[in-house]
Formats: structure tokens, sequence, C-alpha cells
């Protein structure tokens, strides 16, 4: 191989190197892609500690929405700090349904009763949106909040994801601390892992960013 | 206490237990919030190996344009599996500026000086967006891909950020793989942690979730 007066390779060298590795990187990705071949709605956990869960959930959405699918949404604990998604929503109301069943987050309301009637209805309404089949994903925004104070059992939940909803939709579930037994029928689950977080800094929620 | 028969409490002790245990948390919370006083623009990176970083991204991305505020993507690398996310934007075409540099991912080009040259107008364009203070929020997703193949030399990327970022603008990087350097500066750091993915079991990539 050509190297430089310093010994180390050329341009070329690197070019000629890069193009072979990629080849063989996309040989072996067509290769695996090929074996991919099942089409199912899938059941999606977005868990853990960091940022991105409610907004990767959203993203989703409007990923679907793009596509011209109808997509149902259920914010289970979410009060005021929602107002961006909200009026983004608004430009897709001929596809997307929304419900807001909380009336802010556990620590707001202080009232445990009105909390578990609150849940039941909103997981009511999701269960009625996956069984229609009309939506082909619905997102159970901060269900895990819910199933994690206990306010729904975790089983009925579980049994009615395993055993009741269409096998064409897609549902995203988010919230930190899923429970084992979600994670353990999920298909798809994903941590957010909190690496660095401006509040430590004195930095305070802003418009765009945390709503 | 009271207790059952069975020795558990009743509904009526936990319900007041709980109210008790959230008027504190909600009072410590309230308290920590009133500490929180800066505004600024942040630099927010979301890596890791597993799924939701230019999810999330594009989540915020609809978050920023629900408020109305103006929002630049520059998308480095992605290929032809971005269709959802565009179509999404093309109902925000008054507010938003998307820019698509990459023509593929590297495996799919093979070809690194074109890379290299696609990463650098990328880079000005993305660069150009943050400096005009036109744009309250700017994606770069999969940034962190092409400073992985070092396309873009990191300390070029970093000096910017650091030193030449208007204060009000919240830049928004993507990709596995984020360098050190880059999570050093950064205000707010996420890692997608993959903790189940559906391909193992023979699921493709479908309209909606990976597109």
């Amino acid at each position: 191989m050509a190297t430089g007066l310093d010994g180390s390779a050329s341009e070329a060298d690197l070019d000629a190197r890069h193009a072979e590795k990629m080849r063989k990187k996309k040989a072996a990705r067509d290769k695996i892609m090929a074996t991919k071949t099942i089409e199912k709605g899938l059941l999606i956990v977005h868990t853990g500690k960091g940022k991105g869960k409610s907004t990767a959930g959203f993203g989703m959405v409007f990923r679907s929405l793009g596509h011209g699918h109808k997509v149902g949404v259920v914010q289970f604990v979410k009060g005021r700090l929602d107002t961006g998604e909200r009026k983004a929503l608004e430009r897709f109301s001929d596809l997307v349904t929304v419900k807001r069943m909380g009336e802010g987050f556990t620590w707001e309301t202080q009232d445990r009763q009105r909390d578990i009637a609150a849940a039941r209805e909103a997981w009511d309404v999701a269960k009625e949106m996956i069984r229609s089949r009309e939506h082909r994903l619905v997102l159970c925004d901060e269900l895990n909040i819910v199933l994690r104070y206990d306010y729904l059992p975790i089983e009925e939940v579980v049994d009615f994801l395993r055993d009741e909803k269409p096998e064409g939709v897609h549902v995203v579930i988010t919230g930190r601390n899923a429970k084992d037994e979600l994670i353990e029928i999920a298909d798809l689950v994903t941590d957010m892992t909190q690496v660095k977080h401006p509040f430590r800094s004195g930095v305070k929620p802003q418009e765009g960013i945390e709503f």
C-alpha cells in the first residue's frame, strides 16, 4: 500500500479502503434486511429517566400522519405543559383524534380517587381507539405513570394488548418506570438514559423544548 | 391507622397518605423549579444505539412549530427512509426550512469524497441557519454520523457551536456515537438505549415506524 512521507496512508488509499469497507457493509446489511419480511403492528415502549420519551412518541405520530395514516393520541397524565404538540396536531385535524384525560401530574391534583377515575376513563378511550382498527397508530402518552401508581391493574393492560390489539395497529406507550410485564410483551423498547440535563444548571423549562 | 380485617390499609387511608405524599412532592418540586430561572438556547444531543434519536429530534421540531416558531432542519445522511417526516413538515411550509444534503447512508454511496463534500455543504447550510437567528431551533439530523467518520473535523463543529451559536437558538444534534468533545459542551444529552428491537424477530422496517 502506498504511504506518504510520514508513513500515513494517502487520501486515495483511504478512499479505496473506505469504498471496500462500505461495499462489504452494504452487502451484509442487504443480506440481513432480506430476512426481515414480517409486517405487523408493534407494541412500542419508551421508558427511562432521560428526555425524549413523549417527544419520540409524538415524533412517530407526526411521521405516521405524514403518510396520511389515521392516528389516535391519549394523554394519561399530562397537564398544561403540552401546548406545542397540541397546536401542531391541529394542522392534522383531518387525521388525528386527541383525548386529554389527565388533569395534570399526580402531584398537582393530590387526589387519588380522581386520578384513578381519570386513568380508567382514559384507558377505556385508548382501548376503543385500538380495537376499532380506525387508527394505524395509537399513542398512550404517560400510561406508564398510571401503571406505576397502580391506578390501572397491569394485568388488565397486558391482557388487552396481548390478546385484543388488532394485528395491524401500532401502539406506543411512554413514561418512566415501565413495568416488567409490559416490557416482556413489547416488540420494541427504548430506555431514554439521561446523560446531562440543563435543569441542573438552573435553566428553566422553555417553550418548544419542554412544552 | 385503621386497617382492614386482613391487616391492609383501607382505601381511605391510602387516599389520605397519597394526598400527603403528593402535597410534599409538589412543594419540593415547586421549590426546585423556582430556582430555574435561566432561559437560553440549548445544545441538545440525542445519541445511543436505540431508536428514537431522530424521532425525538423531529418531535421537538413539531413542538416548536406548534408554538409558531421558525425551525430549520438539515439532514446530514438520511436517504430514502424519511418520507413520513418530510410529508408532515409540508403542512408547516410557512415556518420550516428543510435541507436534505445526504444521498443516503455511507454504505449506500460507497464514495468517501462525495460523502465529505456533501457533509461540508450540509454543515455550511446548518451554520448559516444557526447564525442567521431566523430560526428558534435548528435540527442537525445525523450530524454525529458525519463526525464519527471524520467527514468534518470535530474541533471545527465544537468551536462554532461554543463560540458562534447565538444565545437564543436551540440546536439539536442526533446520531449514534456522539463524540466526547460534543457531549462535553452540550446542555442536554440523552442516550437512547436499546432494550428490545423487532428486527431481531424478522420484522421489516415499516411505514410510519422506521420511515
